[in-house]
């Protein structure tokens, strides 16, 4: 009977799929909660699997815009759900900490948004807690696993434009927010630099593979007063520099240009979800390269993940937590400039 | 005999053309000296009149090239040639201080190269002496008198992108030059900022109307001890900056962004002379304008003058003396941060 044969193929078929799925388990049902849960749909092995918010009405109005089976309303009972490989920890980053340290401690792997924590001291205890419960940690840095940002390691790696001497990238919003927005209120963690910022620290730190040995920079601090322009000198050997600059009050370009002592690469139009990139060489035709993918572009973090959890990696070697580390060291630093604590850090 | 009668007619307008004309002196004869001549043909009053040099050889043979009439072996011959109505001081900057006041204490108007002094200190004696003598000085910023600079301080006076926030440009050329080449030459003034870096501190100057009241910058220095590589955010008041790099080792873009609160200008593809001007208000589509124009641009520059002292005005209202003195202070300050200071100045 070739009807039965073939139910039979789909369902052995469905049982190696479910082993190598991914189950996920939101915390937190905000903004970019939304645009994860959207985008799992695009991942070849990721599947939400549970949602949670504080509130169980706001959990359950997720659950049914994303087609979750479970919707809790509590993050104690998500992080217990058996059926959950990994968290998503996309609460508020003042918050990051505490959600992350209770997955870690409840046995889970935690992808936790970025900035990964509000300073280093708290990323440690962080890493320590996962190392302590042996679990899979990464900071929540999607940038890296587009295949334009994995192209242009590639080449940077390569040397096609010889050594790095110069990058530029900035990230300006005008967010139009008032005090109690996100982005303006110290609460929340506001300010460019943690919610902006933390994209180009990155970036520089994944271009030069180092973080800069000088940091100058000049601020602005907006009523509430958490930065809302900020500028950024960073200096490595040699006098190679990163200039960046975010901004939560004026559209700025989110470009990058990378250039060494044989040409130049374009990141862009915006360098943290590249779609194109230039290569331009001394003395030759620029090329361009464009790369086109689904939804927003969070299914390549989560299929990364899915990888390096199926593997039994302990990290992400792509996004590594000692490189995370080092860039919230580099943010510690640029707001210790500018005398900008935090009450709840 | 309306033959006659014709060429009375011409004599009479030729009388008239010579009568505006305005008759330049060139002094030094090295390569912006022969742009500048070079460019002069496409100018609608100028007209080059003699030419010097400390050879008399070099000179002859720039006289030949530039079809300039009269060649002198030295530059003092040249300032008590009582046919030049202005001279144009093309020596590296060490020697602009000794030359301009060569030429203003003969009475002659004079354009000075930029930037205008090795320091303010240097620039404030020559200003001195031009008011003394009641003659004409000017830095030679050219920058300042393209038809797109024009139509760019106009958008900028309008309000256009309202009011202006950020400011981003950069000037990085790769010289591949030697330890002896103007631009590494500490006895020749070399380094980035001043060759390069004027053009950057000269744009925001003009664009904010004013001088930062923060300057952070970080530099490279090279073999010769002068900097090859310069990156500056200035910051105004409520936190507006800019952010400017220079470099003679690596090729960075010269396009300048302007970032204002209603929308932004780009000004490319060579901010200081550009021949593309993009107006990207927010919510609407990009306006773009081309300007075209014949050789480099001088012209517009010598025109300007021609109109300035036709008008006998004591000095130029678009690149005004106490605006050289500002921006140069600034570079003292730029300068002072990095403990460069070379044994001429």
């Amino acid at each position: 009977m070739p009807a039965l044969h073939e139910s039979v193929k789909k369902l052995i078929s469905h049982s190696i799929m479910s082993k190598n799925l991914i189950h996920w388990g939101i915390l937190g049902c905000g903004g970019i909660a939304n645009t994860f849960a959207a985008d799992l749909r695009h991942s070849q092995c990721g599947r939400l699997a549970a949602v949670s918010s504080r509130s169980k009405r706001k959990a359950n109005a997720f659950a049914r815009k994303h087609n979750a089976p479970v919707a809790y309303g509590s993050y104690e009972e998500l992080v217990r759900d058996a059926d959950i490989d990994v968290v998503y920890v996309a609460t508020p980053h003042p918050m990051h900490m505490e959600h992350s340290l209770l997955a870690i401690r409840a046995g889970k792997a935690v992808l936790c948004e970025k900035p990964a924590a509000m300073n280093a001291r708290q990323l440690r205890r962080m890493i320590k807690a996962a190392e302590k419960n042996n679990v899979f940690l990464m900071e929540g840095m999607w940038s890296r696993f587009f295949p334009a940002t994995v192209q242009l390691r590639k080449w940077l790696s390569e040397k096609r434009i010889g050594r790095v001497l110069a990058l530029e990238a900035d990230f300006g919003v005008n967010f139009k927010a008032g005090p109690k927005h996100r982005i303006n209120n110290p609460a929340l963690g506001g300010g460019a630099l943690l919610d902006l910022g933390i994209y180009l620290v990155s970036f520089a730190s994944m271009v030069y593979t180092k973080q800069p040995e000088i940091i100058v920079s000049a601020v602005h601090k907006g009523k509430t007063g958490v930065d809302d322009q900020t500028s950024m000198i960073f200096q490595y050997d040699h006098g190679a520099t990163a200039m960046l600059s975010c901004s939560s009050r004026v559209e700025i370009k989110t470009e990058a240009r990378i250039y060494g002592t044989k040409g130049m690469i374009t990141a862009g139009p915006i360098f943290y979800r590249p779609q194109t990139l230039t290569l331009q060489l001394q003395d030759h035709k620029p090329k361009t390269v464009h790369f086109s993918h689904s939804g927003n572009g969070f299914q390549f973090e989560a299929d990364h993940i899915a990888k390096c959890l199926q593997k039994k990696k302990p990290q992400s070697d792509l996004m590594p937590l000692q490189e995370s580390l080092s860039t919230l060291t580099t943010m510690d630093k640029i707001r210790k400039q500018w005398k900008l604590k935090y009450s709840n850090e």
